[in-house]
């Protein structure tokens, strides 16, 4: 019954709502992270929920948060406490005839699990590669390294992508069958993160253009 | 010292990360949940997080979720545990000259509280009306309205506009001063929510076209 393939849902990742909408296949998880530009970032202390937007970078099957390490949310983070990271990609509204079935195609992602420091040098190195690859393929190599003061002025951490669960909406609305006969328009309206024309830095050195990485940025089909 | 076109920051809700980012102006806040179409909804159990992606509507200092009576995220915030409700808009990705530099622009609103079941009918149907509004306005007069078996089936939340704060980045990279001379493009790459040209449903009747509301479908300038 153990499918590689497959992550086993949990108490707490397995999809209850919907269930038809859940999906633990590695693959798909992979492509809904990789294609996600941010996460929202979930922690408790005393009951106290925080829920904080940052970016993440992946390698294989470790997903990467960093900042300062006097940030609130990465010193919560490193003593151990449970965290729930989820991405979402808003893919569509979905128009019913009644308003009662609106809805929305989404994808996103729930990982459950606790996150570590990243001590390792080359591994904090390859994290930060990771991270910036994900955000913008290609950028690492033309961009200045990291110094050694802000490798150490960055705190890295880890987490496990062992305990996660997709779920995900598609297609057209689902209207109660009565009201296929109402005279409403009814459908989806597709919606897409999409990067305008890039706006150079005032400061920029005479003569150098975007980059093709930059002048056909897309979040779609990325990798 | 109170200024009502201001929230007074708390203990939880005030920025303490780059301060000069945070905001407290209700005119600020209440922009960036009406372009915004989904929050990331925080709570706890026993320490344990969830982060779950939700619609949203708001009218004046209440902002309003719904769903299932049967969804765990609904069913757990009726107890009045706290909820941290998070809303970002991504504007765009900020490329420095130098990987630590880099950063992404953004919008964000994060909000403390508990929420409340809303059981006055009238309010309900407001809260419902506002609720499809925000996604897509113009459309709740023309669509069938909630039989009062669907407004019993929906359990709808308010949460007070209280204790809340905006984040925000604009503008271009900040890099180290030596780094100016790098041969390296710098810039922002500007990221949007798009709408694409809509689908109409396969059971559409005959002759019925997408109305103006759906044609221009934007969230840039909403209200």
């Amino acid at each position: 019954m153990n499918n590689p393939e497959n992550l086993t849902p949990t108490q707490r990742s397995q999809i209850k709502r919907v269930p038809q909408r859940g999906n633990y296949e590695r693959q798909v998880i992979y492509q809904i992270l990789d294609e996600g530009l941010i996460c929202h970032l979930g922690f408790a202390i005393d009951n106290q929920p925080f829920v904080i937007p940052t970016a993440y970078g992946r390698v294989e099957d470790q997903l990467y948060i960093h900042g300062s390490p006097a940030s609130r949310m990465l010193r919560s983070l490193i003593t151990g406490i449970e965290v729930c990271l989820t991405v979402t990609l808003l893919d569509g509204l979905v128009m019913a005839r009644s308003a009662f079935h609106h809805s929305m195609n989404y994808r996103s992602i729930v990982i459950f699990g606790t996150a570590s420091v990243v001590k390792d040098a080359e591994e904090k190195l390859e994290a930060l590669r990771a991270f910036t690859e994900h955000v913008v393929p290609g950028r690492w190599a033309e961009v200045r390294q990291p110094s050694r003061q802000e490798l150490q002025g960055t705190l890295v951490l880890s987490l496990p992508l062992a305990e996660a669960s997709a779920k995900i909406r598609t297609g057209a609305p689902l209207d109660d069958e009565i009201d296929y006969d109402l005279p409403v328009w009814a459908g989806v309206v597709p919606l897409q993160l999409v990067a305008g024309e890039a706006i150079a830095d005032s400061r920029l050195q005479p003569g150098i253009t975007p980059p093709t990485y930059i002048q056909n940025y897309t979040r779609v089909h990325v990798k």
